[in-house]
């Protein structure tokens, strides 16, 4: 992709002449194990939250501010000298998932270390990554302009494995700092690496801690097997039965009310798409899928929701054998939604029907994992969205295309319910880069394609009308 | 319980007088974390079965040999000094269960902790604390009268708690190291601490290790979920089938096969055990049994076969959520066995069943736990057995009832199997002393009445004719 204008190109190449203090800001960034999700990380938070406000002023960003929130810290800053040019919400987030199982990374998960041009760590692809490339890409049109081509507002949240808890409350309560023509959100990994893409449209969620608690203390199974509850067993036939397995369907009552059976042009236009479900299946190990019966794999993870058994803990994990009935049982469960399905009713019916199913003679306790995501689609022919495609189309010299996803960012659903605002996922990290698993990586092909494409797209939507966002969002 | 001769009376005052060595000695024991399941305490359980080899050699035993076996040491020693006195095997155990969860003992496992006139930590009533009763008994027979009043041969395992492993092939290779009149086990908890009993029966048991594998790599539950089999619901699925939710039996074909159902006289006989089975789940902290229907928990525990889970592990288990579907999951279940089932028979149609029902998308691996123990029950007219009872009678003042139970003690049945020998449990535990859970401790009245009563015996039985031992065991 040649630069059409010389402030991309001298972007570009102060981005080439600054790689490795950029890349060395990356490292320092992904060696903070910010995991929102355990409390014993809430300083590694702060210290995110606080490496990147120092970055933003550094770079050039004004009014940058630490808002604390009702879970972890929301970072906002802004640029605001492109007059009556388009004003973008670039989005991202600082937290990221735990590293465990911890035995299974080939290098340590916050030391990133790289390997045939990957960069190995906790973070890089999901989305300390991503989020750099945007950064970087606005620190050099800074450094090398002096200004940006747009407007630019930052919204940067420490909760997003947590489904963005407390974002809707603090976004509706400061409108002024996060309003804008439509968000731009670095988040969000393309589908494959063969196949450049753009998400228009990801699944909702929610999840549940399910704990069973039996006797008061774990007992012998000889002495009191076969005749005391097992919170284990209660458990199994809990989780077992929130699916009809002849079917793979979800048996919870109501669960899938609402949903629209996929129309044909929606079938026919992912059947459409170049995919090898056996090589793909091969790929993960496994000889076959799984799920709701009359479906392929593309429609079941981008078209009907799911319910999957995210964790299981109960009596003895260790090596060997121990004969015991633990007194707790756990399983960690979580459902994607989608459109026609609201998080709030799903859980209040998974809750109901565990709670009809459960014995008398235990104590069930349903714990909901704070925050939950709508599903969320985005109007097809948003311009923001078509300039995106353009630019990949560009880059990679084959056609883009629009897809659906199966995982969640909460944060495009909540800018269209709240404000109507549309979110356009340009993010260059790619979704088999396991930011959910042991040894997550980003490409370094990705770092550099992703600081050339923000470049360009910034300085091609400072060209663009603003009255052109001003229709619906989807 | 007046002391019937001079023997016993300054043995017993021997006991009372060195009462701080003994207990002492003890603590030396119970301060090894010998837990024979894991492999990381290798060496520990060397240390323990060295601290038993000294201690025997210092109190008079001859013979004393650690042998290696299949699986963790085996001691055995001799007293043959009594000439046409009957010989009995004094048998215990001086390996332990795994001390996890770690966090819900009040005092460390290994630091031997008196509180309100219990001894905690592992391994105290399970089996060290019963094994030194025994052996000081004898210490303070051999010091104060320079004899035994009965031929004494030894056996100590280091892996009941692994079933004992590798047992039977040692007793069958070595009739003349512990061919005797009948087995005196210090090994067997009484059933309860307001009861005096003795056990006359055991379950069986076998044990397997159930693990799913799905996809090589653990995946986001958002890109993937829906379509590709999470190894935690093909489990859940799996161990939920092995039971009708609806009667409570186990679907597993074959399972009950050769059981013959409670005669009306056993029914009758313990129905007329003082048992409050209300007060007895009030306690446990569950407000109903469970199991199998038709039956009460006695008949249930004593009569009845079971399967428990004992351990499920998948995915992540850690504080919060974390939307992961998991490459595996396990699970590790156990039966109890009656009279008419068989070990092998059961692990062969269970892991049939397991595998006929698993999905071919996914990988199963079955590993059974090393070791299995048959079903076991004594001739209630065995004359050991009769001792044993008048015994406690004397000593608590209320009549000793002759139990079943639950729970498993593989030597019992090696025995009687291999040699035609009877077991005699004469052990001063109690089944609620939480020896398979956290704080397991041991009552220290029955440190005391324990050795009065083995003292006793042993004076009583050198005034048997041995033939009356030439019976059948059953």
């Amino acid at each position: 992709m040649a630069p059409t204008s010389k402030v991309e190109a001298d972007a570009v190449r102060w981005l080439d002449d600054h790689d490795p203090e950029l890349r060395a800001t990356l490292d320092r960034f992904v060696e903070i194990p910010s995991i929102s999700t355990d409390p014993a990380h809430a300083l590694d938070i702060a210290r995110a939250a606080e490496f990147l406000a120092r970055r933003l002023r550094t770079i050039g960003f004004g009014e940058v501010v630490i808002h604390p929130t009702s879970s972890h810290p929301i970072l906002t800053a802004a640029w605001s000298g492109a007059g009556d040019a388009p004003t973008i919400l670039v989005y991202g987030h600082y937290d990221v998932q735990p590293p465990d199982p911890l035995d299974q990374w080939a290098s340590p998960p916050f030391e990133p270390t790289e390997r045939d041009g990957r960069l190995y760590g906790r973070g890089l692809s999901d989305d300390k990554g991503p989020l750099m490339v945007a950064l970087c890409a606005m620190e050099a049109l800074l450094a090398t302009t002096g200004r940006l081509p747009v407007n630019v507002r930052l919204l940067i949240e420490g909760s997003e494995e947590l489904g963005s808890a407390g974002l809707e409350d603090f976004v509706v309560a400061h409108p002024d700092l996060v309003g804008a023509d439509f968000l731009l959100s670095a988040d969000g990994a393309m589908w494959r690496a063969d196949l450049p893409s753009v998400t228009i449209a990801g699944r909702g969620m929610c999840a549940l801690n399910v704990e069973v608690t039996g006797a008061k203390k774990d007992l012998h199974s000889g002495r009191y097997g076969g005749g005391v509850p097992n919170a284990a067993q209660v458990l199994v036939e809990l989780i077992a039965g929130l699916h009809d397995p002849a079917t793979g369907r979800v048996t919870v009552s109501g669960f899938y009310d609402g949903i629209a059976a996929p129309d044909a042009a929606t079938r026919a236009a992912i059947a459409a798409i170049p995919f090898d479900e056996a090589a793909f299946f091969a790929g993960l190990g496994v000889t076959a899928g799984a799920g709701e019966e009359g479906y392929g794999f593309l429609e079941r993870n981008w078209l009907r929701p799911t319910l999957e058994i995210n964790g299981l803990t109960a009596g003895y994990g260790g090596p060997g054998f121990k004969t015991v009935i633990g007194a707790r049982a756990e399983a960690k469960i979580s459902c994607r939604l989608v459109p026609g399905q609201d998080p709030e009713r799903i859980l209040a019916a998974l809750q109901a029907d565990l709670r009809a199913r459960c014995p008398d003679a235990v104590t069930l306790a349903l714990t909901r994992k704070p925050g939950v995501a709508h599903p969320y689609a985005l109007d097809p022919g948003h311009p923001g969205l078509t300039l995106a495609m353009a630019i990949l189309e560009d880059l990679y010299e084959t056609p883009a295309i629009a897809v659906r996803m199966g995982a969640t960012i909460p944060i495009a659903e909540i800018f269209d319910r709240v404000f109507g605002m549309g979110t356009v996922f340009f993010s260059f990290s790619t979704s088999d880069e396991d930011y959910h698993a042991p040894n997550e990586f980003f490409r370094l092909s990705r770092w550099r394609d992703g600081l050339r494409a923000w470049v360009t797209y910034l300085v091609r939507l400072g060209e663009f009308d603003r009255a052109v966002f001003a229709g619906p969002s989807r």
